[in-house]
Protein backbone atom coordinates (compact mmCIF):
# COMPACT_ATOMS: atom_id res chain seq x y z
CA UNK A 1 0.00 0.00 0.00
CA UNK A 2 3.03 2.43 0.42
CA UNK A 3 4.16 1.56 -2.34
CA UNK A 4 1.23 2.20 -4.56
CA UNK A 5 0.59 5.66 -2.00
CA UNK A 6 3.98 6.82 -3.41
CA UNK A 7 3.76 5.41 -7.20
CA UNK A 8 0.80 7.36 -7.21
CA UNK A 9 2.40 9.92 -5.60
CA UNK A 10 5.62 10.36 -8.36
CA UNK A 11 3.43 9.96 -11.54
CA UNK A 12 1.12 12.88 -10.22
CA UNK A 13 3.47 14.98 -9.50
CA UNK A 14 6.07 14.18 -12.28
CA UNK A 15 2.50 14.92 -14.78
CA UNK A 16 1.95 17.96 -12.65
CA UNK A 17 5.87 18.81 -13.09
CA UNK A 18 5.75 18.11 -17.09
CA UNK A 19 2.66 20.00 -17.68
CA UNK A 20 4.15 23.40 -15.96
CA UNK A 21 7.22 22.75 -17.60
CA UNK A 22 5.73 22.54 -21.15
CA UNK A 23 3.54 25.79 -20.35
CA UNK A 24 5.93 27.80 -19.21
CA UNK A 25 6.22 30.17 -22.11
CA UNK A 26 3.03 29.01 -24.01
CA UNK A 27 3.10 32.63 -25.29
CA UNK A 28 6.68 31.92 -26.78
CA UNK A 29 5.26 28.67 -27.98
CA UNK A 30 2.65 30.00 -29.79
CA UNK A 31 4.54 33.20 -30.99
CA UNK A 32 6.85 30.84 -32.82
CA UNK A 33 3.65 28.52 -33.83
CA UNK A 34 1.47 31.33 -35.43
CA UNK A 35 1.13 30.44 -39.02
CA UNK A 36 -0.33 32.21 -41.91
CA UNK A 37 -3.30 30.52 -42.55
CA UNK A 38 -4.46 29.99 -46.03
CA UNK A 39 -6.25 26.48 -46.14
CA UNK A 40 -9.71 26.74 -43.67
CA UNK A 41 -11.81 23.98 -43.23
CA UNK A 42 -15.39 26.29 -44.16
CA UNK A 43 -16.28 25.70 -40.62
CA UNK A 44 -17.48 28.70 -39.03
CA UNK A 45 -16.12 30.94 -35.69
CA UNK A 46 -17.56 30.85 -32.59
CA UNK A 47 -18.89 34.42 -31.50
CA UNK A 48 -17.65 33.90 -27.97
CA UNK A 49 -14.18 33.15 -30.17
CA UNK A 50 -14.46 36.12 -31.79
CA UNK A 51 -15.18 38.66 -28.95
CA UNK A 52 -12.51 36.89 -27.25
CA UNK A 53 -10.10 37.94 -30.28
CA UNK A 54 -11.27 41.48 -30.68
CA UNK A 55 -10.67 41.65 -27.01
CA UNK A 56 -7.00 40.73 -27.27
CA UNK A 57 -6.72 43.00 -30.31
CA UNK A 58 -7.97 45.83 -27.96
CA UNK A 59 -5.51 45.15 -25.57
CA UNK A 60 -2.28 46.86 -27.72
CA UNK A 61 -0.91 49.61 -26.71
CA UNK A 62 -1.49 52.35 -28.91
CA UNK A 63 0.74 56.37 -28.77
CA UNK A 64 -1.35 58.45 -25.96
CA UNK A 65 -3.69 56.10 -25.37
CA UNK A 66 -5.79 57.17 -28.35
CA UNK A 67 -6.77 53.53 -29.81
CA UNK A 68 -7.24 55.19 -32.77
CA UNK A 69 -9.26 51.83 -34.37
CA UNK A 70 -12.36 50.15 -35.42
CA UNK A 71 -13.12 46.52 -35.75
CA UNK A 72 -15.15 45.46 -38.51
CA UNK A 73 -16.01 41.90 -38.19
CA UNK A 74 -17.72 39.93 -41.21
CA UNK A 75 -19.30 36.21 -41.03
CA UNK A 76 -22.25 36.59 -43.35
CA UNK A 77 -21.34 33.76 -45.89
CA UNK A 78 -22.66 36.18 -49.06
CA UNK A 79 -20.47 39.28 -47.99
CA UNK A 80 -16.93 37.06 -47.15
CA UNK A 81 -17.98 35.46 -51.12
CA UNK A 82 -18.15 38.77 -52.06
CA UNK A 83 -14.68 40.21 -50.00
CA UNK A 84 -13.17 37.17 -51.66
CA UNK A 85 -14.33 37.88 -55.67
CA UNK A 86 -13.00 41.27 -55.48
CA UNK A 87 -9.91 40.69 -53.93
CA UNK A 88 -7.44 38.19 -55.38
CA UNK A 89 -5.15 38.26 -52.08
CA UNK A 90 -8.16 37.36 -49.72
CA UNK A 91 -9.11 34.86 -51.56
CA UNK A 92 -9.09 32.35 -48.90
CA UNK A 93 -12.05 33.93 -46.99
CA UNK A 94 -14.41 31.76 -49.46
CA UNK A 95 -13.54 28.86 -46.66
CA UNK A 96 -12.88 31.26 -43.93
CA UNK A 97 -15.60 31.55 -41.10
CA UNK A 98 -14.92 35.33 -41.01
CA UNK A 99 -13.41 38.16 -41.12
CA UNK A 100 -11.65 41.36 -39.43
CA UNK A 101 -11.02 44.03 -40.77
CA UNK A 102 -8.91 46.40 -38.72
CA UNK A 103 -9.84 50.27 -39.39
CA UNK A 104 -7.32 53.06 -38.60
CA UNK A 105 -8.68 56.17 -38.17
CA UNK A 106 -6.36 58.99 -38.14
CA UNK A 107 -8.21 61.61 -36.44
CA UNK A 108 -8.41 59.72 -33.37
CA UNK A 109 -4.60 59.41 -33.50
CA UNK A 110 -1.60 60.79 -31.14
CA UNK A 111 -1.29 64.34 -33.57
CA UNK A 112 -3.39 63.05 -35.74
CA UNK A 113 -1.40 61.19 -37.54
CA UNK A 114 -1.54 58.19 -40.12
CA UNK A 115 1.47 56.93 -38.93
CA UNK A 116 0.39 56.33 -35.28
CA UNK A 117 -2.57 55.36 -36.59
CA UNK A 118 -1.46 52.47 -38.53
CA UNK A 119 1.26 51.59 -36.40
CA UNK A 120 -1.48 51.20 -33.03
CA UNK A 121 -3.80 49.34 -35.61
CA UNK A 122 -0.57 46.95 -36.63
CA UNK A 123 -0.20 46.46 -33.04
CA UNK A 124 -3.51 45.44 -32.24
CA UNK A 125 -3.42 42.89 -35.56
CA UNK A 126 -0.45 40.95 -33.93
CA UNK A 127 -2.55 40.43 -31.06
CA UNK A 128 -5.82 38.93 -32.89
CA UNK A 129 -3.22 37.21 -34.97
CA UNK A 130 -1.66 34.94 -31.82
CA UNK A 131 -5.31 35.00 -30.29
CA UNK A 132 -6.64 33.19 -33.13
CA UNK A 133 -3.70 30.64 -32.94
CA UNK A 134 -3.93 30.25 -28.91
CA UNK A 135 -7.48 29.10 -29.85
CA UNK A 136 -6.76 26.45 -32.31
CA UNK A 137 -7.69 28.67 -35.17
CA UNK A 138 -6.12 30.13 -38.05
CA UNK A 139 -5.61 33.40 -39.68
CA UNK A 140 -3.58 35.34 -42.27
CA UNK A 141 -2.97 39.22 -42.84
CA UNK A 142 -3.81 40.25 -46.13
CA UNK A 143 -2.85 43.84 -46.55
CA UNK A 144 -5.15 46.40 -47.59
CA UNK A 145 -3.16 49.75 -46.67
CA UNK A 146 -1.76 51.10 -48.25
CA UNK A 147 -2.75 49.81 -51.98
CA UNK A 148 -5.63 52.12 -53.30
CA UNK A 149 -7.40 49.83 -55.15
CA UNK A 150 -7.71 47.28 -52.33
CA UNK A 151 -8.83 50.03 -50.01
CA UNK A 152 -11.88 51.05 -52.51
CA UNK A 153 -12.99 47.68 -52.98
CA UNK A 154 -13.05 47.24 -49.27
CA UNK A 155 -14.52 50.37 -48.01
CA UNK A 156 -17.11 50.00 -50.87
CA UNK A 157 -18.29 47.16 -49.73
CA UNK A 158 -18.29 47.19 -45.83
CA UNK A 159 -19.39 50.83 -46.29
CA UNK A 160 -16.49 52.37 -45.08
CA UNK A 161 -15.78 56.15 -44.69
CA UNK A 162 -12.97 57.93 -46.80
CA UNK A 163 -10.99 58.84 -44.01
CA UNK A 164 -11.07 56.16 -42.70
CA UNK A 165 -8.66 53.50 -43.41
CA UNK A 166 -8.64 49.87 -44.24
CA UNK A 167 -5.49 48.59 -42.64
CA UNK A 168 -5.88 45.04 -43.62
CA UNK A 169 -8.19 41.91 -43.99
CA UNK A 170 -8.12 39.26 -41.62
CA UNK A 171 -9.55 35.93 -43.09
CA UNK A 172 -10.09 33.61 -39.88
CA UNK A 173 -11.12 30.28 -39.76
CA UNK A 174 -10.40 26.68 -38.59
CA UNK A 175 -7.14 25.49 -40.03
CA UNK A 176 -7.04 22.26 -42.20
CA UNK A 177 -3.30 22.07 -40.72
CA UNK A 178 -1.40 22.27 -44.32
CA UNK A 179 -0.08 25.53 -43.19
CA UNK A 180 3.17 25.76 -41.36
CA UNK A 181 5.50 27.98 -39.19
CA UNK A 182 8.23 29.38 -41.33
CA UNK A 183 11.99 29.51 -39.00
CA UNK A 184 12.48 33.59 -40.23
CA UNK A 185 15.12 33.53 -37.00
CA UNK A 186 18.20 35.28 -38.50
CA UNK A 187 21.27 36.38 -36.06
CA UNK A 188 22.44 38.13 -38.82
CA UNK A 189 19.03 40.92 -38.17
CA UNK A 190 20.70 41.59 -34.92
CA UNK A 191 23.33 44.20 -33.70
CA UNK A 192 25.00 44.82 -30.37
CA UNK A 193 25.26 47.18 -28.62
CA UNK A 194 24.89 49.68 -32.39
CA UNK A 195 24.06 49.56 -35.75
CA UNK B 1 -3.76 2.90 3.92
CA UNK B 2 -6.59 3.03 0.77
CA UNK B 3 -8.33 6.63 2.02
CA UNK B 4 -4.74 8.11 2.28
CA UNK B 5 -4.27 6.87 -1.49
CA UNK B 6 -7.23 8.29 -3.13
CA UNK B 7 -7.03 11.75 -1.01
CA UNK B 8 -3.20 12.04 -2.23
CA UNK B 9 -4.78 10.93 -5.74
CA UNK B 10 -7.49 14.01 -5.31
CA UNK B 11 -5.02 16.45 -4.21
CA UNK B 12 -2.70 15.42 -7.43
CA UNK B 13 -5.29 15.55 -9.90
CA UNK B 14 -7.12 18.38 -8.80
CA UNK B 15 -3.62 20.53 -8.63
CA UNK B 16 -3.00 19.23 -12.10
CA UNK B 17 -6.29 19.91 -13.45
CA UNK B 18 -6.66 23.78 -11.53
CA UNK B 19 -2.69 24.00 -13.26
CA UNK B 20 -4.53 23.22 -16.70
CA UNK B 21 -7.41 25.15 -16.25
CA UNK B 22 -5.77 28.69 -15.31
CA UNK B 23 -3.05 28.21 -18.37
CA UNK B 24 -5.65 26.83 -20.67
CA UNK B 25 -4.96 30.66 -22.19
CA UNK B 26 -2.07 31.47 -21.28
CA UNK B 27 -1.88 33.82 -24.33
CA UNK B 28 -4.49 35.62 -24.12
CA UNK B 29 -3.77 36.08 -20.18
CA UNK B 30 -0.56 37.68 -20.86
CA UNK B 31 -2.01 39.54 -23.67
CA UNK B 32 -4.52 41.19 -20.98
CA UNK B 33 -1.48 41.72 -18.66
CA UNK B 34 0.67 43.41 -20.37
CA UNK B 35 1.50 47.17 -19.85
CA UNK B 36 3.69 49.99 -20.58
CA UNK B 37 6.16 49.52 -17.68
CA UNK B 38 8.06 52.64 -16.99
CA UNK B 39 9.45 51.90 -13.77
CA UNK B 40 12.27 49.29 -13.76
CA UNK B 41 14.62 48.40 -10.64
CA UNK B 42 17.91 48.88 -12.98
CA UNK B 43 18.58 45.20 -12.71
CA UNK B 44 20.23 43.95 -16.06
CA UNK B 45 18.42 41.32 -18.86
CA UNK B 46 20.32 38.31 -19.14
CA UNK B 47 21.45 38.01 -23.04
CA UNK B 48 19.15 34.30 -22.52
CA UNK B 49 15.92 37.01 -21.79
CA UNK B 50 17.13 39.31 -24.82
CA UNK B 51 17.74 36.44 -27.47
CA UNK B 52 14.55 34.74 -26.46
CA UNK B 53 12.74 38.41 -26.99
CA UNK B 54 14.61 38.91 -30.09
CA UNK B 55 13.64 35.29 -31.87
CA UNK B 56 9.85 35.80 -30.74
CA UNK B 57 10.26 39.75 -32.45
CA UNK B 58 11.36 37.73 -36.22
CA UNK B 59 8.56 35.14 -35.79
CA UNK B 60 5.79 38.24 -36.53
CA UNK B 61 4.49 37.98 -40.35
CA UNK B 62 5.83 40.21 -43.20
CA UNK B 63 4.51 41.28 -46.24
CA UNK B 64 5.60 38.38 -48.68
CA UNK B 65 7.86 37.13 -46.67
CA UNK B 66 10.37 40.57 -46.76
CA UNK B 67 11.42 40.25 -43.00
CA UNK B 68 12.46 44.05 -43.43
CA UNK B 69 14.10 44.32 -40.42
CA UNK B 70 16.71 44.75 -38.36
CA UNK B 71 17.03 44.88 -33.99
CA UNK B 72 19.65 46.95 -32.47
CA UNK B 73 19.92 45.79 -28.77
CA UNK B 74 21.87 48.08 -26.33
CA UNK B 75 22.70 46.90 -22.47
CA UNK B 76 25.69 49.35 -22.40
CA UNK B 77 24.72 51.46 -19.61
CA UNK B 78 26.25 54.28 -20.92
CA UNK B 79 24.52 54.24 -24.13
CA UNK B 80 21.30 53.49 -22.42
CA UNK B 81 21.90 56.72 -20.27
CA UNK B 82 23.11 58.79 -23.58
CA UNK B 83 19.51 57.75 -24.78
CA UNK B 84 17.54 58.60 -22.24
CA UNK B 85 19.28 61.81 -21.61
CA UNK B 86 18.49 62.92 -25.74
CA UNK B 87 15.02 61.66 -25.64
CA UNK B 88 12.95 62.55 -23.21
CA UNK B 89 10.12 60.09 -24.17
CA UNK B 90 12.09 57.73 -23.16
CA UNK B 91 13.72 58.58 -19.71
CA UNK B 92 13.23 55.58 -18.22
CA UNK B 93 16.01 53.87 -20.20
CA UNK B 94 17.77 55.12 -17.02
CA UNK B 95 16.73 52.36 -14.95
CA UNK B 96 16.04 50.03 -17.41
CA UNK B 97 18.29 46.61 -18.49
CA UNK B 98 18.41 46.75 -21.61
CA UNK B 99 16.96 48.85 -24.88
CA UNK B 100 15.60 47.02 -28.31
CA UNK B 101 15.71 49.71 -31.28
CA UNK B 102 13.33 48.57 -34.15
CA UNK B 103 14.84 49.68 -37.98
CA UNK B 104 12.59 49.20 -40.54
CA UNK B 105 14.24 49.04 -43.93
CA UNK B 106 12.45 50.22 -46.56
CA UNK B 107 14.23 48.83 -49.91
CA UNK B 108 13.78 45.26 -48.36
CA UNK B 109 10.24 45.81 -47.68
CA UNK B 110 7.60 44.70 -50.40
CA UNK B 111 7.38 46.63 -52.90
CA UNK B 112 10.27 48.99 -51.49
CA UNK B 113 7.32 50.64 -49.53
CA UNK B 114 8.00 52.48 -46.28
CA UNK B 115 4.38 51.38 -45.02
CA UNK B 116 4.93 47.55 -45.52
CA UNK B 117 8.11 47.97 -43.79
CA UNK B 118 6.55 49.95 -40.95
CA UNK B 119 4.01 47.79 -40.01
CA UNK B 120 6.02 44.61 -40.21
CA UNK B 121 8.17 45.65 -37.87
CA UNK B 122 5.34 46.78 -35.97
CA UNK B 123 3.98 43.45 -35.59
CA UNK B 124 7.63 42.39 -34.58
CA UNK B 125 7.33 44.80 -32.02
CA UNK B 126 3.81 43.30 -30.47
CA UNK B 127 5.53 39.67 -30.09
CA UNK B 128 8.57 41.78 -28.44
CA UNK B 129 6.51 43.19 -25.62
CA UNK B 130 4.38 40.12 -25.35
CA UNK B 131 7.96 38.08 -24.79
CA UNK B 132 8.77 40.37 -22.60
CA UNK B 133 5.68 40.26 -20.23
CA UNK B 134 5.44 36.48 -20.91
CA UNK B 135 9.34 36.56 -19.17
CA UNK B 136 8.43 38.35 -16.12
CA UNK B 137 10.29 41.60 -17.61
CA UNK B 138 9.03 44.92 -18.43
CA UNK B 139 8.86 46.94 -21.60
CA UNK B 140 7.52 50.04 -23.72
CA UNK B 141 7.05 51.33 -26.94
CA UNK B 142 8.45 54.55 -27.08
CA UNK B 143 8.14 56.06 -30.40
CA UNK B 144 10.49 57.00 -33.00
CA UNK B 145 9.33 57.31 -36.58
CA UNK B 146 7.73 59.38 -37.53
CA UNK B 147 9.06 62.42 -35.75
CA UNK B 148 12.02 63.36 -37.51
CA UNK B 149 14.23 64.85 -34.09
CA UNK B 150 13.74 61.42 -32.29
CA UNK B 151 15.19 59.41 -35.45
CA UNK B 152 18.02 62.19 -36.06
CA UNK B 153 18.87 61.38 -31.97
CA UNK B 154 19.00 57.67 -32.11
CA UNK B 155 20.40 57.27 -35.77
CA UNK B 156 23.07 59.46 -34.30
CA UNK B 157 23.88 58.09 -30.99
CA UNK B 158 23.75 54.04 -32.88
CA UNK B 159 25.37 55.14 -35.48
CA UNK B 160 21.94 53.99 -37.81
CA UNK B 161 22.05 55.07 -41.40
CA UNK B 162 20.16 57.43 -43.20
CA UNK B 163 17.84 55.29 -45.33
CA UNK B 164 17.22 52.82 -41.92
CA UNK B 165 14.45 54.22 -40.35
CA UNK B 166 14.36 53.87 -36.23
CA UNK B 167 10.99 52.79 -35.67
CA UNK B 168 11.34 52.88 -32.25
CA UNK B 169 12.98 52.81 -28.70
CA UNK B 170 12.36 49.88 -26.64
CA UNK B 171 13.39 50.21 -22.62
CA UNK B 172 13.16 46.56 -21.67
CA UNK B 173 14.12 45.86 -17.88
CA UNK B 174 13.02 44.35 -14.36
CA UNK B 175 9.46 46.34 -13.22
CA UNK B 176 8.92 47.72 -10.25
CA UNK B 177 5.01 46.34 -10.30
CA UNK B 178 4.21 50.04 -9.84
CA UNK B 179 2.66 49.99 -13.92
CA UNK B 180 -0.49 48.42 -13.88
CA UNK B 181 -2.63 47.24 -17.33
CA UNK B 182 -5.20 49.40 -18.43
CA UNK B 183 -8.95 47.69 -19.54
CA UNK B 184 -8.65 49.16 -23.23
CA UNK B 185 -12.29 47.10 -24.26
CA UNK B 186 -14.72 49.21 -26.15
CA UNK B 187 -17.56 47.33 -27.30
CA UNK B 188 -18.56 50.60 -29.60
CA UNK B 189 -14.89 49.61 -31.60
CA UNK B 190 -16.33 46.72 -32.90
CA UNK B 191 -18.91 46.63 -35.94
CA UNK B 192 -20.96 43.20 -36.85
CA UNK B 193 -20.88 43.18 -40.72
CA UNK B 194 -20.04 46.34 -41.98
CA UNK B 195 -19.34 49.88 -40.77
Amino acid sequence: MFKKTLFLLIISLSLLFTDCYSQTNEVLTVIQNRKSVRNFTGESVSKDDLNLILKAGMCAPTAVNKQPWNFVVVTDRATLDLLAEKLPSAKMLSKAGAAIIICAIPEKANGGLVEYAVIDCSLAGENILLAVESLGLGGIWTACYPNEDRMKTVRTILGIPENIIPLNVMPIGHPTGEDKPKDKFNSENIRWEKW
